[in-house]
């Protein structure tokens, strides 16, 4: 039987932007925001007005995304699914232009199974279709995804999903299944 | 009328790396090959054996695609399609990862009113669909693609094709018309 398609999203799935973004913002301003504070909202909307605009700073910071944190069990469930799939990881890292080498390189890190083929990063992911979808955006849910699996993130926990996982071991359990 | 999606490679269509690769090579082995010599084949493919890995060396330098040669007419024809359809420029730069800013800065000299969101940096064009493609390499004209447009490249001349352009204006004739 051929393979189902997997796209599989980096920030807030594969990667831990949102510690390093809370611990840069707490650096500079001292305050350290709490999941409470930030759950169902971006970053940008529990800050200070003024302050909106520096989350766009630091992921445009060379380096940014070069050291973020694994998340959990991500590596091990995604070397079953490169088994199992036809999988891909593609991200919207075209905002943040000096992010691409940075995630091409911490993908040859941690996921050096997943061969350069494999990787997209774009600007709209309104363009890649699959069989199925991991993301924590539902807005890149169109038409051309299938299946649409909703990865939970602060800012989406009170959203609703038609299909949802709150980490990896999740993921395994519905994909590897 | 919802406009029409449009996908557009890189090189060999917007971008000139063959004339800089033959100079290259030429400086660096003292031969420079003619149009007729690499009508039909890949140039890893006319070289001598022992050279063919070079021009991957070449491709993956830091700033090689930063400063190619715009084809002829394309600026102003891709500033109408623009216009016109939902434009994408599509590039499986991945295989080249020093390429990628290179290539997302190129696009901002040359092409400002491109936006982040119309661009793509992918490795296989696989899971990219869009109503038209243009492309100089028939086998990213996958079933996603709806009216597949071969841009003519010296690796391409005696290839068959659903529909060919051998020039920016033949584009703007097509679907400008």
């Amino acid at each position: 039987m051929e393979k189902l398609s997997l796209i599989v999203d980096m920030d807030e799935v594969m990667a831990d932007p949102i510690t390093k973004l809370r611990a840069w913002y707490a650096r500079d301003f001292g305050k350290t925001y709490t999941d409470e504070e930030i759950a169902g909202k971006h970053l940008a909307e529990v800050v200070p007005p003024a302050h909106a605009h520096l989350f766009h700073q630091y992921l445009n910071t060379p380096g940014f995304f070069r050291d973020l944190a694994v998340m959990k069990d991500a590596v091990e469930v995604m070397k079953c699914l490169h088994e199992k799939y036809h999988l891909f990881v593609v991200s919207a890292a075209m905002e943040f232009p000096n992010s691409l080498k940075d995630k091409y390189d911490w993908l040859q890190e941690h996921f050096p199974f997943i061969g350069w083929q494999q990787i997209c990063l774009c600007g709209s992911k309104q363009i890649v279709s699959a069989d199925i979808m991991i993301d924590d955006h539902s807005r890149n849910f169109h038409n051309g995804i299938r299946r649409k699996i909703l990865f939970t993130s602060h800012h989406n926990v009170f959203e609703q999903a038609e299909e949802r996982v709150n980490n990896w071991k999740e993921v395994a359990q519905k994909l590897l299944g």
